[in-house]
């Protein structure tokens, strides 16, 4: 897993470069037909990649988004309208059974689809009629890493075919800011014995980064087993807020920008209930490190849009070192393998 | 909490009984304009209610569903593209300010809006075009539950008006079901001392019963400070499960029908991993009762389609008894309010 997560820089700048005559042919593709609605479809880590698909797409091109509910296709075998739809689907092997139904229908339907995937041989590669190949290298581990921040690109890059405003010159710098990121590994290996005995967690995000609240979580769950919960600012203080008391381990993504309002006082609030706050943050968030907070501090500026993948990697680092702490092995969790079949 | 659990039959009534002529108003408009593609608006309790209206109106009218994700529109701004869209708010009180913001910018955009509240007169009921009033009389715990009920049934309506296959005499049938649910109080109250010292939980759920899954352990969470994960049996089986240990609580909601055969393999799974299970079912699921599991049985034989709002009641009555047991009031958890104000 460690491993994986250091070779990010590289297997992002590989995803970029390898894929951008494929999204000018998309993009071409899209302004031909533009879809009035967009879908997205995928399991697990791949599904979190999708959350942010799903605010970067609607954000950037004011296309309404859904996340798919696989059941509703491979159970229930309802027959959704998809005429003016795009469907992307997401998996690391491209061999998600449901996710492939998905797929499947939507473009025997007459979806416009998309499928994201690491394996350029896999089903997936061949049922979908544009293909996203994602190029993080084969994928060992059992907690996905370098696939989910490839993922992020591959999102990044279809709202950019989709007419959103996205720079194409700050995408290259992301390799950049993701090896900044990386120098993080020192300090939260010997931080990581801090945490050795936790048993649980919430994790909070919001917007651009609610996709990070659920990846780290689910990092968490899989390579420490830490019963980590994960909620948007909002959703928590709506209800699950009681069960935070003295102690309770919570971590925040805090980029600047439009989310930090409604952060800043979440840690206000947690601080008043004497939580075990610590942040994930840059150091363009002066405001964030004014308030001298417990904090994985990724060492560049950055703007909000481009956090999500930098902001990803010392939650990675932290779940690899404290499953070490642990004595868990993080490359082969108990009770998984890499590829999960379900209907 | 449990007096308002135990009000469920009679708001039902109520909340039937008072909005037939509006639902025929509403299936009128909706015929002469039917939208390409539905999104739903909440936050806490009622975003649980939309999870189940986003798998009903899918699966029962082949319409696509997206919940919304309200900082989208409150905080990034985004002018989304609400053309030949269904906007549905959900708000108990009707005064969740992101909320009614999402309702006001959609219908400035040109969708067509519902609002569904149980408060006739709030800000909601003034901005959305058709109101769906939920008539479960004042909700003073801040646990909400006759509310959720009622926000169900209003889906049942909604889908109804959308031209789903819902039978009405189906529907009437209900409270009387609910009725049955409530039978269980005393087993309840008596079993619920089992689960004083549990601390943290997994609730799973599939399809139509996946919002209970996320209300049962909102409940937990709100009531009795138990660290309540909650997934879909699929997703849990994507990372997540390798948390699950020997005599870790779950809880599965297993209706019969198409959901079944994957909740039996998860059964079976925490039996191996010797979980401490117990299943919400009724007495239609024969399968699941001659596995002999520890078992919440609603004694009537429900079709799956109709379980969702008979099959929380148990859940409900267990959240009460435990926080009860804990020597926590129900009614009033620490640091909560029962209106919370987000943006």
């Amino acid at each position: 897993m460690l491993e994986e997560i250091r070779e990010q820089p590289a297997a992002l700048e590989r995803t970029l470069r390898g894929q951008m005559s494929a999204v000018a042919r998309l993009r071409k593709a899209l302004e031909l037909k533009r879809p009035r609605f967009v879908m997205l479809a995928a399991r697990g880590t791949s599904d979190n990649a999708a959350q942010f698909g799903r605010y970067l797409i609607e954000i950037t091109t004011g296309i309404p988004v859904a996340l798919a509910a696989p059941s509703i296709y491979t159970l229930y075998q309802a027959k959704v309208d998809f005429r003016d739809t795009l469907v992307v689907a997401i998996s690391q092997s491209g061999e998600s059974t449901d996710i492939n139904v998905v797929l499947e229908q939507a473009r025997a339907a007459g979806a416009l689809t998309i499928g994201v995937t690491n394996e350029r041989n896999s089903s997936m590669a061949g049922l979908a009629e544009h293909v996203f190949h994602v190029r993080a290298g084969k994928e060992k581990s059992v907690a996905a890493t370098k696939t989910y921040t490839g993922q992020l690109m591959a999102f990044y890059l279809i709202a950019y075919a989709l007419g959103a405003d996205i720079e194409l010159d700050e995408l290259r710098r992301v390799p950049e800011w993701t090896e900044a990121a990386l120098t993080l590994e020192k300090d939260i290996t010997e931080r990581a014995d801090r945490y050795r005995f936790m048993e649980h967690a919430v994790v909070v995000g919001r917007g651009l980064n609610y996709a990070n609240t659920l990846e780290f979580a689910l990092k968490m769950m899989e390579t420490c087993y830490v019963i980590a919960e994960r909620f948007s600012s909002a959703d928590l203080l709506h209800g699950p807020i009681a069960m935070v008391e003295r102690s309770f381990p919570v971590f925040v993504f805090t980029p600047s920008g439009v989310t930090w309002t409604g952060l800043r006082e979440l840690i206000e609030k947690m601080h008043g209930l004497k939580a075990d706050t610590t942040i994930i943050t840059d150091k363009g968030n002066r405001d964030a490190l004014a308030l001298n907070p417990r904090a994985f501090v990724v060492p560049v500026k950055l703007k909000e849009l481009y956090t999500a993948i930098p902001y990803i990697v010392p939650a990675q680092l932290f779940a690899a070192c404290l499953a070490t702490e642990k004595g868990l092995n993080p490359d082969h969790p108990r009770t998984l393998s890499k590829v999960t079949l379900t209907l």
